[in-house]
């Protein structure tokens, strides 16, 4: 049975069964969902207005035994940057969407009254009803609710307090095999559930298994594919440490940004670091490897337990240890533990947040290294929708245009994650000419600026950083498409073996013949098609610009600044 | 003395006294701000940041008897609107200004330490000195300490509590005759003053006569030029009843917003009406005429009493009372004055501060109608600068994003004034294209839409309505140029004799042959010069655009949309 769109009207409460229209027949996941919003968002519409939509998309091989295969996409115009958006996230959501014969979910229009909803998929479709109990709750009792209510087996996909209040920084969170949290965090899609006034989604495991059109070359690309991601150093490394093994990489290269921007080097960082999280996790009984999905042979979760033992956080993440470690100053792995479970409960973006803190504090309304203030915010600013914890939960552009800073990190309104583009430059390109605002995941070049995968590319220096980003943009693309992590690329970049086995996984589930290039061309179409919808909604190349404090304030201790051009950054777009 | 330029640079803590370079020397007002505004600052510049300039600016007839010449331009980067922006106002900057041989004040760059300022202008030039005494004050406390400690017959320029926070609401405050304060109140003026860290200017009277080329010619054509001002209907009803004159008339055209922009008419219109302004005023013992400037023949101020006979407020406009009453639902104007009394002491914005207030209430942070809190927000929260506060004080746009609201009236982030564009189509023109975000005073044709000066157009029709707000678009740029009140425009409208004798004044005063040609190409050079900012900033003809609200929900009593395509809006530009 060939996949089918299910479509979701809040407007009249109505759903229908769509056939996929040929256009959209060879896309998943991102340039799925980016293929959706362009051809069906108005791109200048006000995003949480009713003609904005979600669109919801689980890869290509989402689904399948593929390794590392469970990515979601959820794309609409996002309410943070006002671009084309897509976000994607681990969980069980991909692989049941999949197997219940979805092809992708788009919810269009808003509900006219007061009432709030939730949306079921199973193999027979898709169902909406009204839903009151859970509201205002946070994650984590609202899966447990939901989970003893319906069914535990299910995938979950919900909005927080956050995107009830309709924050900018709200998440979709996304349930993952052990019912901890995942998160599309990027762009406040969150928000965008909540303008629809839909709490949450679940879906069925499915029983349909995903048809493959030759399941003999389809496993034995799988073997070869598993093994070049297994075996890859970087791929080990994360599943020793997570992601935050980069904590003492980034910092040793100068480019970690500490105290809202202001230097690349943090004096503590040893003691939010990977090894010192591996050693305190190991200590407390808790568990170095974690995966965020059934087929992950990575595991670059964790479980991180605190002092008692009892499960503080997973899925802890570099970029939020070091928002609020060397970002805001605050080095203790177990508050920062705490914050990013308050976080995942609120519904918020880890990054988002954590920035718009340190801005904050720049503004003075908190001290660098408060932890206690920065718990309290949390749980008494932002979680209860207070002026402030709007102002927080609306991001570190948000903050920023409150207090009159003049220092904020943001691209097209998104907060500039974990490396300094003035120390590592490549990653400056990949943030000023996303699609998406400031995203380090769109083309991760520190893989080549520091952990040397993929070549070498020397972060301090201009040359090549432009085709760097360039070629990693259009790889990431395509990768988002087919429901693989983003961590297949390390292998991907290095080992001459993965890229072919996930082409020869594509033709063998599909029956079809892709070359590398058709790859490229599927990244470059995907950038293309979504840049061509900012520029419907008014952005252009001024857009694709650092705040001015890159180019003007030297960053200690390479005491660099960022210091492209305007036009050499234009050239990002010339393929 | 030919005029000069007196720069101030905020870093260094140095000024220059400058000759005006050519290309400079027919501008004044407005067309000078913003030929140096579009010539020296960088147009994707952070407005906080130390590349943004203020440019002062009387007009080419300020200083000169010439009737209602005593308007100032004040320009700069925008922190509302990230546009251009030019903010003019009376009081008597402009005229003391001319007489102390100053074309323009440039203030650039940011001081270095924490040290506030205070700029003093004289005729033999300009000085710095460290401010300390009146730093956090209201402005009424801040100007009598000043006075005192000064001259009391100084022209005094300062930004308020809410300036020196840097809120996007923020004025730029003038002393008047009577020390009352008239404001430069859109576009958040007032913040870029408070990033520089100057918290006042004083301005001298100056001795120097402003020369006049041929004052014979030059008094002829200000008697003419008077006797159309002041013969014209429109102005004596602007005499009589204040611009309040208009609550009835646009109330009864169906387009007064009412309760945040959701109906045409506001049933206790008549409790707030110019009329009953004008009998409560002459009851309590006030002035129904006030002048803003020495040389006003209209008098369009007044001063306001509360029930005791004690001073509440003075410039008391239609738009700050449409804006709390129609708007917020306060029917009841002495809580209305009294908020105006409090917006002039924080030195906020009395448009931009309701109707972010009108949104707040339609998000549920206050009830519509809710007098006491609404003067407590002012009191307790903007004034303090509190969370709320800030969310407030950044205006409109700001309490949209805070709260998630789709309806919010604004253009360019600044908020839509008193006339609705749905039910008189010619201002949602101007609103739309203007070069400085939503204002009425762009291109007023409420004149022509509803009052019926300079002919008459449907305001309910789209003909004839792009032309209009062209055409007063073009003449306010060159009116905001010559330091004349547009309440001009009335009389240039419909007396044949008022604008030659405009243009006589002119060529009298300097001793040149203008004629309406010229005039019409210098507005539009005005507009272009802007536009082309814009453009370099970052704007497209989607900035052009009415919040999607406007072409969706019908405005009753009259039921219409605005109904402009993008096509037609653009064709503004066509000249």
């Amino acid at each position: 049975m060939a996949d089918k769109i299910f479509r979701v009207n809040m407007a009249d409460l109505s759903t229908k069964i769509e056939d996929v229209p040929e256009a959209w027949m060879g896309h998943g996941g991102r340039g799925l969902t980016s293929t959706i919003v362009a051809a069906e968002v108005v791109p200048t519409c006000h995003p949480l207005g009713e003609d904005n939509k979600i669109v919801i998309a689980p890869g290509l091989l989402s689904g399948t035994t593929a390794s590392n295969s469970g990515r979601i996409s959820v794309g609409a115009k996002s309410p943070l940057t006002g671009t084309i958006k897509e976000s994607n996230s681990g969980g069980t959501a991909a692989q049941f969407l999949a197997r219940c014969g979805c092809k992708a979910i788009i919810i269009e229009g808003l509900p006219k009254g007061d009432a709030w909803y939730n949306l079921a998929v199973s193999p027979e479709g898709i169902t909406i009803a009204e839903e009151s109990e859970v509201l205002g709750m946070g994650n984590m009792a609202a899966i447990k609710i939901i989970k003893a209510r319906t069914d535990d087996k299910i995938a979950l996909m919900l909005t927080g307090p956050a995107g009830e209040m309709k924050m900018s920084a709200a998440n979709i969170s996304i349930t993952d095999p052990s019912n901890d949290i995942r998160s599309c965090g990027r762009g406040g899609l969150g928000a965008v559930m909540g303008s629809k006034k839909i709490k949450f989604i679940t879906i069925k495991p499915g029983k349909n298994k995903v048809e493959i059109a030759n399941p003999e070359a389809f496993n034995a690309a799988n073997r070869v594919f598993t093994k070049a991601l297994s075996s890859h150093p970087v791929s080990q490394a994360l599943g020793q440490y997570g992601t935050n093994v980069l904590v003492n990489l980034i910092n040793e290269s100068g480019g970690m940004p500490t105290k809202n921007f202001t230097a690349g080097q943090y004096a503590d960082h040893e003691a939010i670091s990977g090894e010192t999280m591996h050693d305190t996790i190991v200590e407390r009984g808790g568990k170095p490897k974690h995966n965020c999905h059934p087929g992950c042979v990575i595991n670059c979760s964790q479980l991180y337990n605190d002092a008692e033992g009892n499960k503080l956080t997973t899925g802890f993440e570099y970029e939020t240890i070091w928002a609020l470690g060397a970002d805001c100053s605050i080095n203790n792995l177990d508050v920062i533990a705490k914050a990013d479970q308050i976080m995942d409960d609120i519904g918020v973006d880890s990054i988002e947040v954590p920035v718009a803190i340190a801005v904050a504090m720049e503004a003075g309304v908190l001290e660098f290294g408060d932890a206690a203030e920065v718990l309290r915010i949390l749980t008494e600013e932002v979680a209860k929708g207070t002026p402030l914890g709007r102002i927080i939960g609306n991001g570190a552009g948000s903050v920023g245009k409150a207090y009159g800073v003049t220092r904020v990190p943001v691209v097209k309104n998104q907060a500039i994650p974990a490396y300094d583009p003035r120390a590592i430059k490549g990653i400056g390109i990949t943030y000023a000419t996303s699609t998406q605002g400031a995203d380090h995941t769109m083309g991760y070049t520190i893989a080549t600026n520091i952990l040397g995968v993929g070549g070498s590319c020397d972060p301090l220096s201009k040359e090549g950083q432009i085709e760097l980003s360039r070629n990693l943009q259009t790889a990431t693309a395509a990768i988002d498409s087919t429901g693989m992590c983003l961590f297949i690329a390390f292998a991907a970049l290095d080992d001459a073996t993965c890229l072919p086995a996930l082409i020869d996984l594509l033709n063998a589930r599909f029956g079809i013949s892709l070359d590398g290039n058709d790859v490229v061309n599927l990244g470059q179409h995907i950038l293309k098609t979504e840049r061509a919808f900012n520029q419907a909604a008014g952005f252009t190349n001024k857009d694709d610009r650092l705040p001015e404090f890159f180019y003007k304030e030297a960053l200690p201790p390479h005491n660099v600044v960022f210091d492209f051009t305007g036009e050499e950054i234009d050239s990002f777009w010339d393929f």
